[in-house]
């Protein structure tokens, strides 16, 4: 696949202002993401037209209202949009601190420094605040970016670029630093994906399959996450009343999120007397329970509702008020199941036994590993990054929750005086 | 293209072999690091053996003696591998490691551990050390290893492999955490850079074609590096004696590694008085210049020789004693020389003046850059790291040298008493 001479073109431009971009102070960064705060509000009802094309056309499309809603800005919506934005110039700028610094034998200081990534590419499906929202965390951080949105909101994406390119004329960064690709031909993303000669990093924004085709075609390193299939294990000493509500948390407190709890472990000294609790506690919210046959039975002979669970059901992402349940005869058992169906994201123990806590960290090698809490405390915001760029569930660069210090990378600076190597 | 069974059972088991690693202590790892120094020397003759028929392959197929030398293995390499094995053992362990912590507002405590990467593949050329140097750093930090070397070699990385394996059977370290691919096929590289079931990183070792490939195939997120075209500009103020010194040790001192010079930028002030000086020291290591036309002049006039650079001399990183030699009329235009021409690696200034050394540093982004020192001090060895698996020059992860923190990445462990998300 040739790489079409806009995409190019998009690329040097991207390049040329990160260089500027990454010299640029704090301050300068900063007054340029208020100006595009100003913006936004001046401009909102360019954007809401803008939308509303979107909009007309989803429902033509005969999209589900839940769709329409998220595809949806109205005036509070760009309001919010407008104050994250001033929340992010407040946030401290990682660019230009020192990780560490070594004064080596012959004299010579090395220093390991913080630094933008450079240009990133980020992709992503149909909410148009990601838009704003990933444009300014690029633009704290120094680094440029290349948007690619979702078709179903074109037209919105490319007025809030619109938006952010105006505002950044009157500042020090660049117009550039952010443009986004508005045409709709989906062989731009898998340009996008090869354009390595200008693209430091991909991100992926959306599900499964978005991830994968990244993973599959893309010849510039890729952050990959955003996806889990979550568990539970309770263990023997379990507090269950803890149990049921670590459970009840991670299911129902919004299912449709990567951190939301997808399968229930039970050890099976406990399973008879937590699993009727957690399905008393669950039919509130009306969860559906696909349970191991074991499993099933007690459910049923304590007078609830559930289905047998298949194969296919342990290794599916829910996103919905439906849980597995299984029961297992060791806690080596449940380690081996969360390694073989668990995505990396977030797993959890419930226990009180010091010995098995400790076990069940050490083996389970997961973005986040819990111990008597909620998987859905596996998010930016709850770990008081100030920001969440994504969550990752990759070994590489950063795991879990990124905040702005993962949009970074570091350089080595040597400071000599006339150093050679003998 | 399709995994074939065969690489899906290698996975499994190197995917097995790090869910043990992963919980080891230190000191389990290290007595299996020395079970092999100990195996290398008591196998000696065997190694041998096998190199010998890769030696004589080699002489059939005319490979040159330098290159006959770098697959050469003898007692005294042997012995030396086993020394280093024991340096490894003797190295700080940075798995388990806490990196930060913090205490959240509602209680829960929020912990970020080294943990291993887990599953490496490496692909490498030609030398048979590199075996025992990335198995040894692999395990150390608690990662499988999949490991495919060259062709010329695959005698005797089988039978280093070999040894390994056979001492890791008496330790606590599964005989499957290092394997080789000892099928010549070349298929069998392609078809490991796309078993991203079973493992995390892909780490080449070789030159530019090697890393291009990687990054074209893989599926599994790739660290590349090890190539460079590294500059020396050397500022009005610079103090020409060190300018001297520091281009004389970055072209001769090891030509043929990746942190050796490549090109000079001289700022034309000092073009005339700078030129003649360093062609009169490199003329004693034997070093062709290719200098652009006004630099060629100079160099005429002072006597010197020198050959007129053409366009592509300033992208060829020429591991071999030959310099690009140009003059620039500011820092500006060396800065976009060397953004454009530099591939990230070791790019350095000789300056006096305090204000162009902090502008030059801020403006390079290279993975190390140097003020008024040699580029070839950017090496795991020279920063202290104690070990280096490889110089890495892309923008996640790790950049420039990559010791055993490098092979490492972190989980988040969360621990709670009944902790659910309000």
């Amino acid at each position: 696949m040739e790489v079409t001479t806009d995409l190019i073109h998009t690329g040097t431009l991207a390049r040329d202002a990160s260089h500027v971009l990454t010299v640029l102070s704090t301050a300068q960064k900063d007054a340029a993401l208020l100006a595009i705060a100003d913006a936004l509000e001046a401009r909102t009802a360019r954007v809401l037209a803008a939308n509303a094309i979107d909009i007309e056309a989803g429902r033509a499309k005969g999209l589900s209202a839940a769709l329409l809603d998220r595809l949806l800005l109205n005036e509070a919506r760009i309001a919010a949009l407008a104050a994250d934005t001033r929340k992010v110039a407040g946030l401290p700028d990682p660019v230009g601190s020192d990780i560490e610094s070594r004064l080596l034998p012959n004299g010579l200081r090395v220093t390991k420094r913080r630094i933008p990534l450079g240009v990133i590419g980020v992709i992503y499906e149909a909410r148009p605040n990601v838009t704003i929202d990933i444009a300014t965390l690029c633009l704290k951080t120094g680094n440029a970016a290349i948007l690619r949105g979702g078709t179903e909101t074109i037209h919105s994406n490319s007025a809030l670029a619109q938006v952010i390119q105006e505002a950044l004329a009157g500042t020090a960064v660049p117009a550039t630093a952010v443009q986004y690709i508005d045409n709709p031909d989906r062989e731009l993303v898998g340009q996008l994906l090869r354009l390595d000669q200008f693209v430091d990093v991909i991100i992926p924004r959306g599900g499964a399959s978005l991830h994968r085709r990244c993973k599959e075609q893309s010849t510039i390193p890729v952050i990959t996450g955003g996806v889990g299939i979550c568990h539970v294990f309770v263990d023997e000493s379990a507090d269950l009343q803890q149990a049921v509500d670590i459970v009840e948390n991670g299911k129902t407190h919004r299912p449709s999120v990567c951190n939301s709890l997808d399968t229930v472990l039970v050890y099976r000294p406990v399973a008879e007397a937590f699993l009727p609790k957690m399905a008393e506690r669950l039919k509130r919210h009306g969860v559906e329970l696909r349970a191991t046959a074991d499993a099933l039975a007690m459910l049923q002979q304590a007078g609830h509702e559930a289905r047998l669970a298949g194969p296919e059901d342990f290794d599916t992402e829910w996103m919905s008020l439906v849980l597995g349940v299984k029961i297992v005869d060791s806690m080596d058992e449940a380690i081996a199941h969360i390694r073989r169906h668990s995505m990396d994201h977030s797993d959890a123990i419930v226990t009180r036994d010091f010995a098995n806590a400790n076990r069940f960290v050490n083996a389970v090698n997961s973005s986040a590993v819990f111990v008597n809490a909620s998987t859905r405390f596996n998010d930016g915001g709850q770990f008081g990054l100030g920001a969440e760029v994504a969550v990752s569930t990759q070994k590489l660069h950063a795991r879990g929750p990124m905040g702005l210090a993962e949009l970074t990378t570091y350089k080595w600076i040597g400071v000599g005086d006339g150093h050679v190597r003998k």
